[in-house]
């Protein structure tokens, strides 16, 4: 099916393991902290307000996301909310840092039969360097890669870099990966190929509009062990 | 004088730009914020336990930097710092990262002058990855350098992936750097050679006891103009 390609490139969180249900749990508890000053939903509504707003300083990644944790609070609480709770608002992210790693279903079965296919796998993946290098030393899948790649964001850009770097060309290079906006449309856009595999939780800013005429053509699969069907 | 050198490797921080004064001002700031509960060194002390503590968790970088300003705040004032002061730590976070971006004396002399002498130049810097790649963008430095590498950390294990990555030999490469334990040690230890540029402001987890006895075998420059006599 994909005849040319030289290069498989994995996006990491929520294709080969669990991320967003992680930071869905630690909204959820930052809820709680601010839940006699406002309902959940409109907790939600500011952070992700504030998420944007420090998207392009912060960039992506647990960090950031504390950080905007509390700016958070501070705002919408009026600079009422406890200094004990800004306290656990830091706990939180340090928790959030040390989640466990949990494989999804079939990646080193779906690593291995490429890697014997004799394909080059790499990682490309978004967020924080050092949080990114800390849970691929915990999923012990470094050994299938290549190459790792952590990007600061993935713009068309940033992934024309990434195939000047491994020197080949676009209809050499697939990607495969769980956010529509993220790992799909910029690798059409730059006429790469892409396999889409959608992940139960995604964060609405990887989201994208229903009615974007690009989502007829895209290549999907319903989980990594299908991936075998294709290469 | 170096004749084998085939990759000329720059640090970034303090050796091509200013960026620990920046770090400075802002611990000052903190320490205005917390005057009425600790003098300045008892401030200073407490802060660096905290960094020390979280950077294995944090890594290096600025949002690190600022959540471990608000969790010192939160300790030493026994929750007592207003949450006022604490919006105020996170400004001063933007504010640092906001920083202009001040070259140091020669850079672009000097990075000219090794072009045209044919080595391949590369940035190795320390940090986190969207801050470095902002400040080298800032910097209009980019077209000099073959490669940028933003790394998690710099110890020989580091340095090792990084020559591997750019495929040579620890005799062919070279570090220039103003930190002895980040810059200059590590690369002594993997058989590559190094050039210290001390920068007058150093961070004190980055300084070396003085009776280190690699010490005596390094090679110093008072500038980055200086390298011209070396290459």
């Amino acid at each position: 099916m994909f005849s040319n390609i030289k290069v498989i490139s994995f996006d990491a969180d929520d294709t080969l393991w669990v991320n967003e249900p992680y930071y869905r749990e630690t909204e959820a508890a930052f809820c709680e902290l601010l839940t006699k000053f406002h309902p959940e939903k409109f907790v939600n509504t500011e952070l992700l307000k504030t998420e944007l707003k420090n998207l392009e300083l912060y960039g992506y990644g647990a960090k950031g996301f504390i950080l905007s944790l509390i700016e958070t609070a501070l705002k919408i609480s009026d600079h009422k909310i406890s200094q004990e709770s800004i306290g656990e608002i830091i706990s939180l992210g340090k928790q959030l840092q040390n989640k466990p790693l949990i494989l999804l279903d079939g990646v080193e079965e779906i690593l291995d039969y490429l890697k014997t296919k004799n394909y080059k796998l790499i990682v490309a993946t978004k967020g924080d360097l050092l949080d990114q290098e800390r849970k691929l030393r915990k999923s012990n899948l470094e050994k299938y890669f290549h190459h790792i790649e952590v990007m600061s964001d993935k713009k068309p850009e940033n992934y024309r870099s990434l195939l000047n770097h491994l020197d080949i060309n676009p209809e050499e290079f697939i990607m495969i990966g769980n956010s529509l906006r993220s790992d799909i449309l910029p690798i059409l856009e730059i006429g790469s190929q892409a396999i889409h595999i959608p992940f139960h939780t995604t964060w609405i800013h990887e989201t994208v509009a229903d009615d974007n005429s690009q989502l007829n053509n895209i290549v999907k699969c319903k989980s990594l062990i299908e991936l075998k069907k294709m290469f």
